[in-house]
């Protein structure tokens, strides 16, 4: 992958690979889940869901050792206890799949997860008996001639019973080129001993694991894919369901229509009717239900219901729209409130301001919170008139119905109901545009 | 669908379900065309095209009964006329299919879509005579083991007809599971007293219908991909063709260059040599040509030839840009028009305002158009300078050549060739930055 | 085409299509590369790499015309030479399949592309002899009905000795339909003497040519994946791959992460750790390592290391950010410095501009830089605070720690440390609001 962060620590549509892969295990109802972590392991461990186990291991010595790790971990387990075992960067896998590997019948030792490849090259081909059953898996380089012609392989996916799978895990031996203990060879080791193991066939898509940033994209695709495909069967509308991306996490109310360039993350919300989009990105954020939101980029920031925002608006953290407020266009808010029908439609930067119902912004209006040193606080009442270019030194309050007058510099509070201005005499010098030209021209000789 | 809006009046690259299916009649020339409407009547009939007839399904009896009350409003039906009944949600239907369909010989009585799937469970197989002739569709329900292995399904478009189709539609029963009258047995009943139906094949594409918003948005995919096909035959530049959204209703002229991120809605026209995005959005609007419109938003605007937009940009209804004009980065245009030549580069609102040709606008200047109860108009002559961030306070009129002095508000009209400017003195406070932090220090202890 | 630039000259993926094509010898080290240059040869000579000679074909009599023309303009050449000759239309070319075709051994006269086609119609079908060496190469309106059905065709490509190509050459005839010298007919003239050329077998996509604006889309498509591959492959991130336009000729370190909607061109480099997009455009612009940049759009400008941009600034050519400056929301920057750590983080336009490290410049500042005549600088130096809204009109000098107060217009130098406003008194109007409000309700009577 070329990544410092541990492969399946990589996020794909809004979950870690491994979570996605523990989201495979939906349809059952395990009594542990224990993920064996390695390198980069906390980095691991801080993304995975409340409720799952870790166990550590301290040496890379093979998928053998690993499972043998994730064994001990688990306490009280009983010989006949089912062990599911999956690898962490196979987010692919489905429930269905799962569900069935996992549901072995009172006389099965175990089951294994096949795969039908057009070339096989380099994976392990599944030996069967005449009965179907698996007998062993033998790697590439001891294939025979005829065994190198057989296009089913393993997928490295099992279920079986605890005792077994201890007994065989103990027989697995690390003399080999990369001195590893394969979970593989738990197969034959079984086989050996009367074990046979069912196969549950898989497309090789969804058991498919993750090498290189490619197949990461690729991967992320499909995740997205069955995110995107979901939300439209619940009834949200997609312009271009390949160009969106929604995070697993977000919520998408039914009747809500979403373009192509958005961006949907973490704890994100959308309401029935809601426009979003194109090209917004909106992060742990709530659109309510009616608004409009396009060509804006929002950071936990709270939208109401009917509101409008952008295009062209930066909502950051801490910005409140109550209903139908309207943040419009080259309108920037951080810890900002607008009250029910406020409007700040052009051009303005509210920041830590508190903004009353029914109050008009005017273009060019600016907060003044930063004095180099400290933020400060503007309140404005509710049905203010503010004049464009408005200049707000905080910390400043303007009252009730108050109005200020264009290009004026507010530094102390407005009374409810005044006008404030901060202006001069507007002074005209005739002929000046001629005159001035002469100048330069003589500038020029 | 989950969706208020009746499903073919759905739009799909700027026409609705049912508009793309009437297209397919283009290449007929037929003497009546009459859609039958049962729910959501009005909002159907409110997109028909003109010319088009509409019948009222009052009760949803069924595609036979729909079929009936079709052919009952057409007037002067002979009996040798040939009827094509179509369903509104098929609209990948091209013309050449329904011409084949309609193309009946003098002896025939009627054709038939049929399509072959490769897995064709729940649709009416296809029952041919030994001469290929279509004698029968039998529903999946009804099928033998060997029906059952038939590939070949009814697609339920037809050509027949007017006397052969009445006749058997009035033989239809609606004795079945759902009670009601079926289209499909039309096909045995003809077959019965010795009509048979030839077969015209389609791709299982072409004549797919939509039951959800993942199909919707599949078919809008695919007539996107014909629009734009289209477009780039007759020699317009696309970068990303997949990533372009043009209405079928827009005109662009060969040789404009057309970048991903770029919808283009309506009424709008782009001219030879423009270029268009990354990234703009564009509604019943005019780009002329050799203009370069980025990173735009414009809607109900006229862009002249060899204009600059953006990018960030918006140019809202009313928006006239003669040739030449730029309204630059971060500048908002509203019932505003720029002489020829004229510059809004940077940072401006400009609404409600005629500004003349080669005038320069200053960062920072706002018409300020409001005054809390009505809109008033902002009028700059040709030649003009204004200022940086100068306020124009509307009604105002600023003459030919006149220039305006930075951080003005303008409240009076400015004589042609005049400086107007209104400022205060500028005042310096030495040492001013170093008390400051000394008192703050202060004020920390 | 329908495109006034010769159809090789059309860029894809950052290099023009005949430059993919020199691209695919990149595994010979040939003596001498001649591109042959007829139709608009200026346009298509202005963009070839250095070293390539040319040769010009002053009348479109053919690709044998175009070959011997070619071979003409090679001084030194000697019977045994290899003479590879490729089309300049077709970009897909690999270096592993040019490499194989020119691997003549010593025995050999020459070798041939062939590609097998699903429907061949209209293209020459390769005649083969027992041993699988070509004989031949039938036009399609020359094949019996035999020859029809061969899916094996010419793909036009040919490395042959320059002895027996000049020979073959000059016996070909413009005796056809088009009166044109085709260079397939060498293929039979050798053979007709005995000289078979060897089949060098490739996909019809590798091979494919262009003449449409679809299938400059695909191509380009298809380059562009494969400079999206490589990257990956290298350790770059991609959200989607398929919405990443990135020109061959950028350079992005491992662990860069991109973003969908993002074009990057011609010389920009991208540092290791940087977040860039979504939605950016740069062209011939650095972005440092660990920068963040987002919905911006840079011409020619360097950001350094950890700086941010964006989200909605445009950076054009001159701009230099040093380590950690910002360029926030609504800002401009043009022909401007700011030092390590300044921020400019709203609704700035700062153009011709230095700007010293750790200076704050509040919301809403501009450079006045022009005076309707010629454009000035503007001087800012370390640690300064603009207020907000302050007009900076050059050629004006801000010293060290000075600080500038909300909504002034700055016309002269301020020294270091001062303090400097221009500004009048707020005016306060008691209850103006009710008062304008009834007057209203006059006017309305």
């Amino acid at each position: 992958m070329k990544s410092d962060l541990p492969k399946v620590a990589h996020p794909a549509a809004g979950r870690t690979l491994v979570e996605w892969v523990l989201d495979s295990l939906t349809g059952l109802d395990p009594a542990t889940v224990t993920v064996v972590v390695g390198h980069g392991a906390e980095r691991v461990r801080e993304r995975l869901p409340t409720g799952v186990a870790t166990a550590a291991q301290a040496e890379q010595r093979g998928t053998g050792h690993a499972t043998a790790i994730g064994l001990e971990a688990i306490e009280g387990l009983s010989a006949d206890d089912v062990v599911v075992v999956l690898y962490g960067d196979t987010p692919l896998l489905t429930p269905a799949l799962v569900s069935s590997l996992a549901g072995l019948g009172p006389e099965e030792t175990g089951r294994i997860v096949v795969t039908t490849m057009d070339d096989p090259t380099g994976y392990g081909r599944v030996l069967r008996d005449d009965e179907g059953a698996v007998v062993g898996v033998v790697e590439e380089k001891d294939c025979t001639p005829e065994q190198r012609l057989i296009k089913e392989v393993n997928a490295g996916i099992y279920a079986i019973r605890a005792q077994p799978l201890e007994e065989a895990l103990s027989l697995v031996s690390d003399d080999n080129h990369q001195g590893e203990f394969y979970l593989t060879d738990v197969v034959g080791i079984l086989a050996s001993r009367g074990d046979r193991l069912m196969a549950v066939s898989a497309s090789s898509e969804e058991v498919a694991g993750i090498n290189s940033q490619d197949q990461l994209a690729e991967v992320r695709t499909e995740l997205q894919r069955r995110v995107n495909h979901r939300l439209m069967e619940s009834g949200v509308w997609m312009l271009d369901p390949q160009r969106t991306y929604i995070d697993d996490t977000v919520v998408v109310e039914p009747g809500a229509r979403i373009y192509p360039g958005v961006h949907l993350e973490g704890a994100t919300t959308v309401g029935a009717g809601a426009q979003v989009g194109p090209d917004v990105f909106a992060r742990d954020s709530t659109i309510g239900a009616g608004a409009t939101v396009w060509y804006a980029v929002l950071r936990s920031a709270i939208v109401g219901e009917d509101c409008e925002v952008g295009p062209y608006a930066s909502l950051r953290p801490g910005t409140v729209l109550a209903k139908g407020a309207k943040a419009g266009t080259f309108v920037e808010t951080k810890n900002a409130t607008l009250g029910e029908g406020a409007k700040a439609p052009h051009l303005s930067y509210l920041g830590d301001a508190t903004i009353g119902a029914r109050t008009n912004i005017g273009a060019g209006t600016i907060t003044c919170n930063y004095d180099g040193f400290e933020k400060h606080h503007t309140e404005i009442g509710e049905d203010v008139f503010i004049g464009s270019d408005t200049m707000l030194v905080a910390p400043v309050k303007i009252g009730d119905g108050a109005v200020t007058g264009a290009g004026s510099v507010i530094t102390r509070d407005v009374a409810e109901g005044s006008l404030a201005v901060e202006r001069n005499e507007q002074l005209e010098i005739p002929g000046y545009a001629e005159r001035r030209r002469g100048q330069r021209s003589d500038a020029e000789d």
